[in-house]
């Protein structure tokens, strides 16, 4: 590797010819000493502003193959980069946090292979807790079974996630016939497919929900992949998948104690056009606010994607058991149930929810002490 | 009032001259009836998808001044609306909910006018807690004064308001000096003013802060509008306000058991250009990761802005005493605090966070009892 300092950056010339450029001002506010930095938290202490936008090193040095050092005006503070970091941090071309994660779409044939697993697997150990983490986040879905079936064990298997979402209807919530129900989930009502919480600013991400006793008739769940029924209608109806991509529409929770809203789209999408979130709730939608000549138009999106998501070749059915523990990502699988007969015994489930952020918190965390992802390692028949 | 029943919509001509067209099969779509929504729940119990889109009606008739009526195939299913329910909702002009309130800039010359309440006032009644927080919304600031020094109670605070956000922090979280801090705010440091938890998907909004203990030297608090400082940056610096509300910069919160990320620009924005949303830390800034020829302009518009936020003249500086309770909008208002000398005295906070659509929810729910909101009512004087 050579290196030149020039004007306001230092030039980096790899083996394989590539070159970068690494601004002093940045190369100085990137400083990785314990002065710069707190060396228990982590944080930056240095006051970046501190430092000029011409800031030029005193000396600039490749003390040994891997090892950058850099000696910085006033004062003569020293600044040493391992070479591999600076590859990694390459200004445009940095490794993003989390690559390696993707996420694998299905239809109704994927109901024989979901992932299964044991809670006394589950929480063995660290390894078995990132392989099921590693699926779910991949897959979107996941059931455990034997769970032990106690109240707030959801919780015990959420917090090993991360921390538990709290919601209007609590940490923990009961899915059961109610008198006074403040949700159709608290009636014996069938429930279309749907989305949890869409008219919360952040929906939450990963839903537990862990069947405790279930007597009753009726009540069968069913699932399916939002992401698949929304690329299906891409390549069926792109215009009706551009128009609820990009079309806010109103969910709301009104009740004694919450009036909750977001407007969104039904079909959220990344900066890279790619599915990446899914609003979607006939019971909480509130009345189309668009332009007279449009409303037509965003009804016929609208079925036609609640078509593509009930298609019965889409959908997954089983029927839950006391001691399983159902986790899915409740911004790309909706989840319904077919009615119930109360008066046939009981169905009493308990749920919660944890955020995005926290799953692949947790998967990073395992994987310090994991060996990286390679193509095969999430394969289901690892499990 | 005229109505006139078309192909594919009902046309209503008001009083003032206006005309409105209701789709026939938005009309079927929000029927009020206790069939087709849920009595006690307010969901929709029927099953939009199941009208067709060319639906239309076997009679349209004006009952009463402001009563519309609608029978419709294939049974002669009657809905009834309320003329001002549909004055309300007309389709591209809808109402929107949450419309009346109103946000306000300040500098430091608000510190004199800093909104304080006591604890007895805002825990008293519904009308005093709903006041407070139409300025704690308008203004993203306030002090409640005499808040008990019991462990806990800042959590009762903001249970008035909503559920709690839970992290990795806690449900609610310590302030003090700590053996093995895993955040800054638990050493002595100084703060530069910064928002918590920049690092999240979601930001939390409101941030409560309860002084229980101080007796240290130093540790003095500051408060300034981020709101505020990026119009001036708008004002002063358009091209560097363009570039942080349109750049993605990673915060990152690494330590021993948490690996959270997101990539956000530091201003966000809404939907009409308005500031939105402040992700502010230096401490949690990750080296910038853009193109070569971008990294000088960003560093240039970064301090521009860390500037503004550092103007004395944009700051409040205040010292909590015990029974201070200080709540913020942590998504707008950034907080610091000197470095103080744990030798010299103990310095413990307590602390917790809750969601914007919390606060917006409570606020809603007490208008329902209350006269809304009349151009002079979040007058501070009114408190």
């Amino acid at each position: 590797m050579q290196v030149r300092a020039e004007a306001r950056s230092v030039s980096l010339h790899w083996e394989d010819g590539q070159r970068n450029r690494f601004h002093y001002v940045w190369l100085r506010d990137n400083c990785r000493c314990d002065q710069c930095r707190h060396w228990q938290v982590g944080d930056r202490l240095l006051d970046s502003t501190q430092v000029p936008l011409d800031i030029r090193p005193q000396r600039v040095e490749l003390k040994a193959p891997s090892l950058l050092e850099i000696a910085w005006p006033p004062d003569g503070h020293v600044s040493q980069f391992d070479v591999g970091w600076l590859l990694a941090h390459r200004p445009g071309q940095a490794v993003t946090v989390g690559q390696g994660l993707r996420r694998t779409t299905w239809d109704g044939a994927f109901a024989d292979r979901i992932p299964e697993l044991t809670h006394e697997r589950v929480t063995s150990n660290d390894s078995e807790l990132l392989g099921w983490l590693r699926v779910l986040h991949e897959y979107g879905v996941s059931l455990i079974r034997h769970v032990p079936c106690r109240l707030g064990e959801v919780g015990r298997v959420a917090e090993t996630i991360g921390c538990i979402r709290s919601s209007h209807y609590g940490t923990i919530f009961d899915v059961e016939s109610k008198p006074k129900p403040n949700a159709l989930a608290y009636t014996a009502h069938g429930l279309l497919p749907h989305t949890d919480l869409p008219y919360r600013e952040l929906q939450p991400r990963l839903q537990l929900l862990h069947c405790l006793l279930f007597e009753a008739q009726g009540g069968d769940s069913q699932l399916v992949d939002g992401f698949h029924a929304a690329e299906r209608l891409r390549e069926a109806h792109s215009a009706s998948f551009d128009l609820l991509a990009s079309t806010a529409v109103t969910f709301r929770q009104l009740e004694e104690g919450a009036d909750l809203s977001i407007e969104a789209p039904m079909i959220g999408l990344d900066d890279d056009g790619r599915v990446d979130e899914i609003r979607f709730s006939n019971a909480k939608l509130q009345p189309f606010d668009v332009p007279e000549d449009q409303v037509i138009s965003l009804y016929q999106a609208y079925f036609q994607f609640a078509e593509l998501l009930r298609d019965p070749a889409h959908i997954i059915r089983l029927r839950l058991e006391p001691g399983d523990l159902l986790v899915f990502d409740n911004s790309r699988v909706l989840h319904g149930r077919t009615a119930y007969d109360p008066q046939s015994g009981a169905r009493h489930l308990q749920g919660c929810y944890v955020d995005s952020d926290d799953l692949l918190s947790r998967i990073r965390v395992l994987e310090r002490a994991a060996p990286p992802l390679s193509p095969d390692s999430s394969k289901l028949s690892t499990l």
